[in-house]
């Protein structure tokens, strides 16, 4: 789909913030500094993982890998989660998350879990920063804070 | 690793049926017949997706697409969840859930939720052989029951 055309969920804009872009997908990060918790929304009309086309799919195989080792290295996670579930918002996207043996709902699932404390927009500035330097060209930053 | 080196965790081993083999991963049936579960086992040493190497990774990618297209045409599931946790287990493992809007814990996640009940050996057999009918020669049943 022309991406111009593309709209993200009013669910997932109003939870999170707008990182960015990697490729053609759009890097969100939830709202909630309890955790890293980025979400991956590849601009496509499918709501299945397995419905993507091939291309695209190793695409966001790649994010995930990149999102994954950048989780490891800068905030020395004990595990990475990586979900596409989608029950609530069937808008396509994926999640990767940095789980901490230490952290709020360890070592349940953070989908569901109770608990939230927002990010100060220098926060999410700093983040986005750390993610440019690390992805380099690959991501294109949105004008950050909401 | 060698795959007569490989020892599948024991609480996988004890929560689940082994349905065979795909290529060098196993794969797993939940035993909770609520909603189509399986489990995809790759006999690798990592314990993070995105430690696994290249050509393993889209091997697995490509069992999760036949895993998720078969549970939407054989169980009718309104929604595919996929993904890769391990905070309580850390060898890597990958849910494959069908998931209905009339299911026992929709819209919730099935990790953590209360609910369960076991498969009949004969129900496990008829999975088994719709696997094999579905998936070919990529995939090699064990001996189903336990």
């Amino acid at each position: 789909m022309p991406e111009s055309d593309f709209i993200l969920d009013s669910r997932l804009e109003s939870d999170c913030h707008i990182l960015g872009r990697l490729d053609t997908t759009l890097l969100l990060l939830m709202d909630n500094s309890l955790v890293p918790w980025f979400i991956l929304v590849p601009m496509a009309e499918v709501t299945e993982l397995h419905q993507m086309e091939r291309d695209a799919q190793l695409l966001e195989l790649e994010h995930i890998n990149l999102l994954s080792a950048y989780l490891k290295d800068e905030f020395s996670v004990d595990k990475v989660n990586v979900a596409a579930i989608g029950n609530i918002v069937r808008q396509l996207h994926i999640h990767v998350v940095g789980r901490s043996e230490q952290d709020y709902c360890w070592p349940g699932v953070v989908w569901g879990a109770e608990g939230r404390k927002s990010y100060s927009r220098s926060e999410v500035q700093t983040i986005a920063a750390s993610i440019q330097e690390r992805l380099g060209g690959a991501f294109v930053a949105a004008s950050v804070g909401k």
